[in-house]
């Protein structure tokens, strides 16, 4: 019997594999169509959907409503109830949204670098769009339209796969996408789903190495593990972020505190904000009484070495660290603490622990900055400022795909140039090679 | 029995892993050292590598000799066993490819962009050392030194894996340089190899995410293919080149046959040689005659369609074609040779076979050289002009790492530039996210 089950299993597995690879083969022919469209006709298709989606509000609230009420019964916290909720004003704000995308400059086309050779020969470096990408992502229906407008801005195909708890949502934004590509004049196949075949489609979208041509995942450290060790399939890598910040010995107090605050608890969720504070001992008595209690009123809690819990009168809610809270992204009111003897300690610290994305130092000093800025291999460093810049939309890149960890193709805050790839233009007279 | 060969194997496997890592993590912190060296302290290190390999040439050429004579008794192909060959010549010749390394421009530290942000914060992008890089190569004993000459240039540690044929060989080498790096104050580790641990050795290589960060393979089309299979550690795909040329119906006879011959016999062993010719309709019956006539003195054999096959006199070695040839990469002189209705059909055709490294259209008309540039989703387009130019050196972007054929990170010819990374810089006085 089992082994019955099991054939039966292959079979679907491969019937899934086999429509998933249909499905990219379809978004690499559909991808022509946009590559050598001009920005004129991918901007109007844009605002052409954020029409839509406005004009299609009760059917997209309709089908949101099938989401939450299977959120619901499956005792989906309030949170991500919220998260994942449609109403008039949020299909306002995904349109809005759109329109920013639009206003963005054409990456495609854009000449990176260029000569004229020796023989003659005129060289040309030219942004031209990755053709399919796919991204998987967690349940917000938002991100649904958010990566589509930016696969479609940069010229790309794109192949969605969303978070089963907003299936309903997902299904119907994506048929306003493909009905509006239709009614533009373009093929619908520019935007597709694999949904419908749940977690294998996923699987086999990341092994659609050849049609797929970057994966971008986006989400919890859990879904980005996944898709790197699973995908054949070039990933762009996003979002972890451990982030440090270090204050020196010569710190300003004031400063240090407004920085390790808005690092830590301006939007506690995000990947930059701030998870672990690193003093210098001969700072500590200075700045750590101010944080705590700045941060106490927050209601933060502290795992702290035994150094650092030294100065906390009451008030602060400590528990001891271990290496678990070095490692840990928090992504909550919570703030690892630690003592160090020098900034060569603090450095040791972030190298060991670090998951590359942000690192903060308070100093007045020069030679403290520039060693900070040197000697450390994350995608960021901040000297004297919160480590919730570290974002695209801060960075005046307009919208963003994601923050990238790895070092390979994009790192830091992506915007829609890590979409593209490029292409060398040869123009000459007959010349050979001697 | 066999259980208990293959606990051990295990065992052993397990072992090589262990050790393998040991090396990568002996690396990622060599790499520190190097990271912020300046040009002047890199391009001695290249200095005295080259003196060092001249100095040692007789215990190289002895080493060299052992390689040389396992060849000889496993039967290995001339041809190869001269590419394994050593002699004081060719090691003077690597030697100056050492000091053409040193005199190019150090890639670490270009500021890639920068901008002040409306809150005052200064923001840069400056281009750094990726860290680790792994090269996974064949035979020839000079692309060790070349792979770690780039490699060092670049700010990396780097861990080779080469051919089994030039084990002897290369452990010189790799002593050379580490005797090297030591003399001049550098750490040996910045170059390893996992040689001594065999085909193991080298797949815990591929296994080694996090501690190496990027991995180039640089040699056949299998090689290159396992490693993008295995691999977790992020691979630059290089070299497969598949390449076409297409001639429209107006274009010169004698440039046509030129670009043609050039493409295919200049060096036919190298990937951006021209391994298949489309010829339009309205153009065979002048231009196949002329490339037959040519290629035939040169002994290519043409494997060629129904139609390309009526225009061939006495002369010309003829084999029907099939679909395994326009798949083929020949890399001998072997030209696969197709008449096409039309430049619709030549870029179906390119689009269907190509391995996306370089194509070339021989042509007056400029509609259909913009068609060709802008259809064709290849690392290279040359619009009359031998595909023979997709080179770093031709380029003139100096050492070439090698022609990445993928779109992340790097496309078409890669100099050092390919082997850094970037990293956000910000500085302020202060600032907090509002």
């Amino acid at each position: 019997m089992t082994e019955l089950v099991d054939a039966t299993n292959q079979q679907s597995r491969d019937d899934v594999t086999e429509q998933v690879l249909a499905i990219a083969r379809r978004a690499k022919i559909a991808s022509r169509a946009l590559a050598t469209a001009t920005r004129g006709t991918k901007d109007a298709v844009l605002e052409a959907i954020a029409q839509a989606l406005v004009e299609n509000s009760v059917r997209l609230i309709e089908a949101n409503a099938l989401d939450l009420e299977r959120g619901r019964a499956t005792n989906m916290k309030t949170g991500l109830l919220d998260r994942l909720a449609l109403n008039e004003e949020r299909i306002i704000a995904i349109a809005d949204a759109l329109r920013e995308v639009a206003s963005l400059q054409d990456p495609v086309g854009e000449v990176v670098r260029g000569s004229r050779l020796p023989n003659g020969l005129r060289l040309t470096q030219v942004r031209v769009p990755m053709g399919v990408v796919g991204m998987i992502y967690e349940a917000r229906p938002n991100v649904t339209v958010d990566a589509a407008a930016l696969s479609l801005k940069s010229g790309n195909a794109v192949i969605l796969r969303g978070g089963s708890a907003a299936a309903s949502s997902n299904a119907v934004i994506v048929e306003i996408l493909r009905e509006t590509l239709e009614t533009q004049g373009l093929p619908a196949d520019l935007v597709q789903t694999v949904d419908p075949f749940g977690r294998p489609g996923g699987v086999a979208l990341m092994h659609a190495r050849g049609l797929v041509d970057v994966l971008v995942p986006r989400g919890g450290a859990d879904l980005i593990q996944t898709v790197v060790r699973e995908s054949t399939v070039p990933v762009i890598e996003t979002g972890v972020g451990n982030c440090h910040i270090y204050v020196h010995e010569d710190a300003d107090v004031e400063m240090a505190v407004n920085i390790i605050v808005n690092s830590k608890t301006q939007r506690v969720g995000v990947c930059n904000a701030a998870e672990t504070l690193l003093v210098h001992k001969d700072a500590a008595e200075r700045i750590l009484p101010a944080v705590y209690a700045a941060l106490a009123a927050e209601n933060v809690t502290f795992h702290v070495d035994p150094e650092a819990a030294t100065f906390g009168a009451d008030g602060p809610v400590f528990v001891e660290a271990t290496d678990h809270d070095w490692a840990t992204e928090y992504g909550s009111y919570d703030l690892a603490v630690r003592v160090v003897d020098s900034l060569d300690q603090a450095i040791d610290h972030i190298r060991t622990w670090t998951s590359g994305h942000t690192e903060a130092i308070v100093t007045a000093s020069y030679e403290a900055s520039e060693r900070f800025i040197a000697e450390l291999d994350s995608a960021a460093i901040m000297v004297n400022a919160s480590t919730r810049f570290t974002d695209g939309g801060q960075f005046g890149l307009g919208a963003e795909i994601g923050i990238s960890t790895q070092k390979l193709h994009a790192r830091g805050p992506m915007g829609l140039p890590e979409l593209t790839t490029t292409k060398w233009i040869v123009r000459g007279e007959g010349q050979i090679r001697g």
